[in-house]
């Protein structure tokens, strides 16, 4: 690992380093030592002499931030399929051009791809979702990004599981294999109660409880779902994992846009976390998650993109712009969802939804050092009157000037460190010719 | 004016020169001379010697973008009030303030602000309607934008008519010393019709007409605004500025948030353009402008950023993926508003809207040189497989490269050339520094 000094001094400008309170107040000194914050905001007396000091004058610190739903190998299929409903996005368009490209290079491509493009956004964690999913660890181990990566299952044949009654060999296969990593640890992905029988939902949990992971599956995102959980089954989504006895802390619902007041009851009495994709939602024009009630009583709402298929980009200051937006246009109010609460969803209950608030979500001496460094010195975020506000209503990826995750630095002045990005931009163009060509999709930039 | 060289020449990468096709194409070469396009997309044969040559290898050219409706002096007032409705927000936050603080200097150093923003983000046009406007128009004209100024009025007291009584004095004096520069020309604007009465718009109307420009309004942004004009006057406010008979393709109606199908007619046989301003009005939970409906009818629909102490920042990328997003939340239908209609809409219809599409809004020979260069080679638009797609559902204002307006390169790498960003900084820093004391709002950045 290079660039991962014993010791990172962070000195001068601002710092918000607990979302529960929001609190801005002028940065002495923050100290990092290995992969842990030693002190946070302690004064600063003398000039630190030894190890990497990086001034943060101009600069707000804040805990990195969490996109807790993404499929991120799919941004090589980023704008292949746009203005098009869930149901014919996904069947006429992305399970196809799945079906024949998507393998482990394509995941490590295309995770990694992603990974940068969310380091240099100022997203510290992320939770993944698809198939070949060790290439996915290593491509966000490699990237420098604490990642859960959970391996999808259905009951309908997908690129590494052709074969759906053999799911749990593959499973078994995905937990042994998993890369040994102090930034990623695996977790299950049953893609919905559309595609995912009752007993494959079980026995997912079955095998999720066993290695101590969580369990991620889409909840409630279209109409169409609801119905046809109905339909099938005489519930909906949410009653239906509930009944399968499976809705607890690890059981992570992802989107949750059609919800009964007496379903936003259950979730929180489940202690069941929520992933909000606001720009996703919008885009496939599914609804809009009802957050502020969920907020209200007491459950946990992160944030996520979504993959990069169906958003198209992943930026989490955006996302956090859009949730409240959306909230106040579905609700009519323009109180509901305000910064503050947006800024928590993003950072400290994103953790939580992902079961990682003990050790990031804020920036505490003793927490990992996850943390990232936005330059105020923009004319979009000049004059400052209230930096919560800015950075829900005016920021955007571009304005993270530095990234450090576990300790390591992986943005330094806007550019990745980590690894060779303009070589992997060629390698994530030539897949990606080989995709367009077989689409007849002319791409040539020059 | 610096940087102003006789002839400028663009020479490879792609060019989407008609919004109206949205076709995107390989570029060779395009010519500017002066103020004008000379040559757009011809072929590149041997390499140009004489002249200043910008290489648009791995970038797309495009007409600059319009930001048909802000307050752009209102930056200096940017995240001071945030999370609620628009009479609260006017009455308790922005009036008071503006009462105190706003004049000349305000509004130039703001406009200034705004106008570098709007330029680093890719809009070379921008309509603007504040008071003190000959101030905002010597800001435009030295950062070096195109843009409409249109001074605003009111029945009420306002910082440049403190008596209402005599503001046709004010708008005489406003013609007489609207300084004088290709880039800039006057307007007016109606507040709206519950802050200007029937007869201030009817002679508005008349002024402008004798002065050759356009009239600006706020029309249905709110329900309230609804309701009370309906108590007022026994119609709506569209019904009502067009029974003044001054609806017309002079007009620009800002919002039209809340329109019944019989509106949605008048309007298009009046030919009016409308402005929507999709951010601001999510933000302050105004509703939807039912931009499908209105394109459907044939009625040119501009975006607008509004001011930003609404939005709060002045990004048109990020109000076209709103426009979308919103549009489909709205009609529950993930086809309406593409990203094609969504492009046009920011750039030839804002055009339009203006009256200014015979000379800007999209990229022909004998057109004005108003045109931005997008750097591609970004993580989040990587792959391309739809560079449209990627304008609206990707790419950000930190995406554009290098901005020409009217001839001139305003932007060059992603940085002002035109003025000292950084003295402009310190002055806005200085002048937000007697707003927040005067509120008690902490600013220090360190």
């Amino acid at each position: 690992m290079p660039n991962h000094s014993d010791q990172i001094i962070l000195v001068n400008g601002l710092i918000l380093a607990d979302p529960d309170s929001c609190l801005v107040v002028p940065h002495g000194k923050t100290v990092i030592k290995g992969n842990m914050l030693s002190e946070v905001n302690s004064q600063l007396e003398a000039p630190p002499f030894s190890s990497e000091v990086i001034d943060c004058s101009n600069c707000l610190i804040m805990p990195g931030l969490v996109n807790a739903h993404t499929h991120a190998a799919m941004s090589l299929l980023r704008g292949l399929a746009d203005d098009l409903p869930l149901d014919k996005w996904l069947n006429d368009c992305i399970f196809p051009s799945e079906a024949k490209h998507v393998g482990p290079e394509f995941v490590f491509l295309g995770t990694s791809l992603s990974a940068v493009e969310m380091a240099l956004g100022g997203i510290t964690t992320f939770a993944d979702g698809y198939f070949f999913m060790e290439k996915a660890a290593d491509a966000a181990a490699e990237v420098g990004l604490r990642a859960v990566i959970a391996q999808g299952i259905l009951d309908v044949p997908s690129p590494d599981c052709p074969d759906p009654a053999k799911w749990n060999k593959r499973i078994e296969e995905f937990f042994a294999r998993f890369p040994e990593s102090p930034l990623t640890r695996p977790a299950l992905f049953c893609h919905s109660p559309y595609l995912c029988g009752p007993e494959t939902f079980r026995i997912a949990k079955k095998l999720a409880a066993d290695h101590g992971t969580l369990l991620f599956a889409h909840i409630s995102e279209t109409r169409c779902e609801v119905e046809e959980i109905a339909s099938r089954f005489g519930k909906t989504p949410l009653e239906h994992v509930h009944d399968l006895g499976i809705l607890d802390r690890n059981f992570v619902n992802v989107h949750c846009v059609h919800l009964s007041d007496h379903e936003k009851d259950i979730l929180a009495d489940s202690g069941a976390g929520v992933v909000h994709c606001p720009e996703s939602n919008m885009k496939l024009a599914s609804g809009a998650c009802p957050t502020r009630d969920l907020l209200k009583r007491g459950t946990s709402v992160a944030i996520g993109t979504d993959g990069p298929a169906s958003n198209n980009n992943l930026d989490i200051f955006e996302e956090m712009r859009s949730a409240a937006l959306m909230a106040k246009l579905v609700t009519s109010d323009p109180e509901a969802l305000d910064a503050r609460s947006v800024l928590r969803m993003a950072t400290i209950q994103g953790a939580q939804v992902l079961g990682l608030d003990h050790s990031i979500g804020s920036l505490k001496a003793g927490k990992l050092a996850d943390l990232i460094v936005i330059d105020l010195d923009r004319p979009h975020l000049t004059p400052v009157f209230d930096p919560v506000s800015h950075l829900v209503y005016c920021a955007r990826g571009s304005d993270v000037r530095d990234v450090i995750v576990n300790g390591r630095i992986v943005v330094r002045d806007g550019s990745i460190i980590t690894i060779d990005y303009s070589e992997l931009a060629s390698q994530v163009r030539s897949f990606a010719a080989k995709i367009a060509a077989d689409l007849g999709i002319r791409t040539e930039l020059k």
